[in-house]
């Protein structure tokens, strides 16, 4: 089982000059995202996660299978005007503008170890949101997951001190 | 277990008049998804569903485990910008104004039958769209499950002939 070969690549999507890499496939294959599921479980497990964390929308994809396999919690990060309990919100910079993610405040609590799971690192710009949304409820972010790494854009950098891991790489654009 | 204990209503939300019903408490309890996956799970086996079905994104929370736990494929209907590959598309009303949905044109095949799964029926004017995405591929619709049924807004009177499952039953407003 090569997860890779489940990853589409779309040149020209959402604009001209990007590759887009498509996770769609990994859901349409039950054994890709049983393999994707077994070894985010994996590291989740390995840095003592209590609580898994991920952004709307494909954060959820493989944030719930996590959630599920460990029986942890999943607490979903969403776009702002979308979870009705109080929330704590965190903005920042998007290559033109800014965007906004938010959590609900009650969420967490300040002994909880977070991992947090995305489909995709690219600059690291939205993970970096969350790692401060966790962190403003004084909970730990023990880990961060992706499907993919898009190797070039070293968005790693943005997480020193924290365990991150990475199932398939790209030289990434 | 009751599912219930772990819906949240909050009045007010998005606005006046109304009260939403909140299904991320379920999220952060694992026994609670566990039952809910289970339940959803039974009702997809019962109608022989080879493909599941969910649209972003509170769709996703409960169609991914129900994939999962059945080892079927979950084909993601998604806002129009957001798949990669070529779509098909259905626009429908809203209270003011319309929405669009979006699946890959490549999703289904013909003969597939599709459970969709949504956390709410309401008017069920996302899934009658998605119902006419799936018809539009020639596969058919098994069945639907929603974790939360509004009974007084009698959207069940849209899917005349599909089977419908509401784990939980709220009069609705």
């Amino acid at each position: 089982m090569n997860i890779k070969d489940h990853i589409g690549s779309i040149p020209g999507f959402p604009k001209e000059g990007i590759i887009f890499r498509d996770v769609t496939p990994i859901l349409e294959c039950p054994e890709a995202f049983e393999e994707v599921t077994k070894q985010l479980s994996q590291f989740a497990r390995d840095v003592q996660a209590d609580v898994i964390i991920g952004p709307e929308a494909r954060g959820f994809f493989f944030g719930i299978p996590v959630a599920n396999e460990l029986k942890l919690p999943f607490v979903p990060v969403r776009k702002p005007g979308k979870l009705p309990r109080k929330t704590i919100s965190e903005t920042y910079e998007l290559e033109y503008g800014t965007d906004t993610l938010c959590m609900h405040a009650d969420s967490l609590k300040p002994e909880n170890r977070v991992v947090i799971i995305d489909d995709l690192l690219a600059t690291g710009g939205t993970v970096e949101a969350i790692v401060k949304l966790v962190e403003k409820q004084q909970a730990k972010v023990a880990g961060i997951g992706f499907v993919i790494e898009l190797d070039d854009l070293k968005g790693k950098s943005k997480f020193e001190g924290i365990p991150v891991c990475s199932l398939v790489h790209f030289e990434g654009e």
